[in-house]
């Protein structure tokens, strides 16, 4: 696992600030789960399978604990059981994540991501809130050209079983495969969906519901040629039905298309689910990814509450900004160093650093009882744009100068009004 | 462990701003280190016996792995081999660490520090600076009223061994009775000392000599009656006397105090040690320490790297800022329900909220298709301060009422300035 060092940590807190902004403005509460939960928990939602892909270990009174591995299950266990807490319940946070499979490009075995959750409305208009808060998160750190891909597992969960799909082994393996559409040639997935015994003309018809994209409206028209006969598949269509409306309503629509291509991998989404990719560069894979998943508070507490979520990894983001060039650029360390000529005057120097502190000016001194070039030499390196030099002359007439370490230039200022100037200098 | 709930995330994270502004002023540069490291890393300061108070495991590959239980080790670890870096390199960071040991009152065994780190340099300047950071930390929270005690192990270390102290095993043992001096009383101390074999004259002068505290001047007056023989007791008291200057030159002078009875249990203190105290409630113990620790580096690196740091517990500064009511008032969640007459007005309710979203106005609005009496329900059970209700007659006139939900009152608005408006509003 990597330490953050100071660049990466200066953007980290600029895009976490970033984030907290939009979910705060639709009224999310920002919360964390727990760092360390019991293994059985972690193990609810996806069964011991779990432990292989995770870090846990006994403590030392025997109990079974583990790191989380996102930030889902801790959330959803901590409402599951909030009966004091009115509806919808809406949840936000940022943290780190640990999960111990092969580092990739953009992924990591401790890893940071954003989570917000809405618990109690089956609506689909809490979809689109959620969908909304993900497009005006990359808005707001300035990304434009993304795209946020939409489907309904329930609608294709029953499309699967209607064209002769019908054990849950085999159901869950047909959508682990469609999952790698993004990643994998057609023919392949072809040849992956034979093996797992599917007939020719239902893996045919499976390509051509999966190929189905386009803005919403187009998919709906598409669809609507098709004769589902599953109630669920009538809610599921419907869902995606109303949600073109809300979407609209959101002002969001223009960034989203319906790809029924889109399952997610993991087991608990059970309706509206959807997948956001940046443009310039979806090979790190989908920037945020969420959905419904009406069952999974059941497992932790003693009631059905249908929720809805979406997450994103922080680690792809950035990457995602730094392609972009998006990160605004900001200072690493102080903005002005104060020299001193001589050791007497080294006391000045530091009274004056403080007064500028306290004015919210960054600034640096000399502690090695560095001689006045050694002093420069350090500013220098440690690239603080501005220096000042503090002499006898400069004490008594309560004024220096401003010098720019990198157009050489210099600014007069008393005392009195150095802060002010140093705040308006870039 | 335990979850974090919104109210005392949004003090967390308010927090966490005030002390990185702190930081920055200084010209500290942010960092973080990794959460897990390897074991060995991890007992290099204190040995083996860590192994009982941390969380630690074998990965799946068999290494032995640990939870980091501090964040100066991660700190040192992260600079000690980069030559790269002008010195001093000031460091600083905040973040969670895990101890196994018994929860007490305001300890946990999952708690967050700020932490900030001073390498490269061997001045009293750069420890006054770190004192100075940790004071303003808690000035620029509010905290007025807190002293920081500050002595130097060196002195202390060589006192010890000049009343007769011999062994390092017995001078470990009385530096960790010695640190307990406000915790037992003093004639439970006296007893410790007598078990381990330090004869009734030596503990009586090393209980006068840790009785010493009071302005720093007093106290380096007081010491000027002791007659020092060793070399570092010299050193070490000079040390004393440039710092005061040094406190003087910063500012903080008035809230430090010397307090030779101050020592720091754990290993790796050297020089110059100190921690600080709120005055409103010393029963968390202290609300930061630190000190000099010029041999640690070389443990993780290939060089000596004079060393001065502070760090505070996150958890016990809240339950300070509480006790004093310093926590300015915030609100959980969004200021306004944009509440909808009927189902068909709920499309115009969207579109009103994301307008003032877009205006950093935070708004919530229906997600589970209630009718109007439901939805003033829900605001007024989730504490929305501000209520518009948005009907046919709202829309044509494109103007609302504001309600405030707690006096009752009601503002008219436009569309247009609605936004501005509420933005004023408490």
């Amino acid at each position: 696992m990597k330490d953050v060092e100071p660049e990466e940590m200066n953007r980290r807190l600029w895009l976490y600030d970033k984030i907290r902004e939009v979910v705060r403005r639709y009224g999310f509460q920002i919360v964390e789960p727990t760092t360390i939960e019991n293994l059985k928990t972690l193990e609810a939602k996806s069964g011991p399978a779990i432990r292989k892909e995770i870090y846990w270990f006994k403590d030392k009174s025997g109990r079974s604990l583990g790191l989380r591995f996102d930030l889902t299950v801790g959330i959803a266990r901590m409402i599951a059981n909030r009966y004091d807490l009115p509806e919808p319940i809406k949840f936000a946070t940022i943290g780190g994540n640990w999960r111990y499979d092969e580092p990739q490009f953009g992924r990591y075995r401790y890893f940071a991501q954003w989570d917000i959750e809405i618990f109690g409305s089956e609506s689909p208009a809490a979809d689109a809130e959620v969908i909304s808060v993900g497009a005006d998160i990359l808005g707001n750190v300035g990304l434009r050209d993304f795209v946020i891909r939409i489907s309904n597992r329930r609608l294709t969960e029953s499309y699967l079983k209607q064209v002769g799909i019908r054990s849950q082994i085999q159901l869950e393996q047909s959508l682990r495969i469609i999952d790698k559409i993004r990643k994998e040639p057609l023919d392949q997935l072809r040849g992956e969906l034979k093996a797992i015994k599917i007939k020719e003309k239902a893996i045919n018809d499976i390509l051509s519901y999966i190929a189905l994209n386009g803005p919403p409206a187009k998919v709906l028209d598409d669809l609507s040629d098709y004769d589902f006969r599953e109630e669920n598949a009538k809610k599921g269509l419907n869902e995606l039905r109303i949600l073109a409306g809300e979407l609209e309503s959101f002002g969001n629509v223009s960034s989203c298309v319906y790809d029924l291509s889109i399952v997610r991998g993991i087991g608990y989404y059970d309706g509206i689910v959807f997948e956001a990719f940046d443009k310039g560069g979806d090979d790190v894979g989908s920037i945020f990814g969420g959905g419904r998943y009406d069952k999974l508070c059941r497992i932790y507490g003693k009631r059905d509450l249908p929720a809805t979520g979406v997450a994103g990894g922080i680690e792809r983001l950035m990457i995602s900004l730094e392609r972009a060039n998006l990160f605004p650029k900001m200072r690493i360390g102080a903005k002005v160093f104060v020299a001193s000529v001589q050791e007497g005057i080294r006391s000045e120097a530091i009274r004056l650093a403080q007064t500028l502190r306290s004015s919210g000016v960054s600034a640096e001194v000399d502690l090695k009882g560095r001689n006045l070039s050694k002093q420069l030499e350090y500013a220098n390196s440690a690239r603080i744009p501005y220096v000042i030099v503090l002499g006898p002359k400069e004490i008594q007439t309560q004024s220096v100068r401003i010098k720019s370490m990198e157009t050489r230039g210099e600014i007069e200022a008393s005392f009195t009004e150095l802060a002010t100037k140093l705040r308006t200098l870039d």
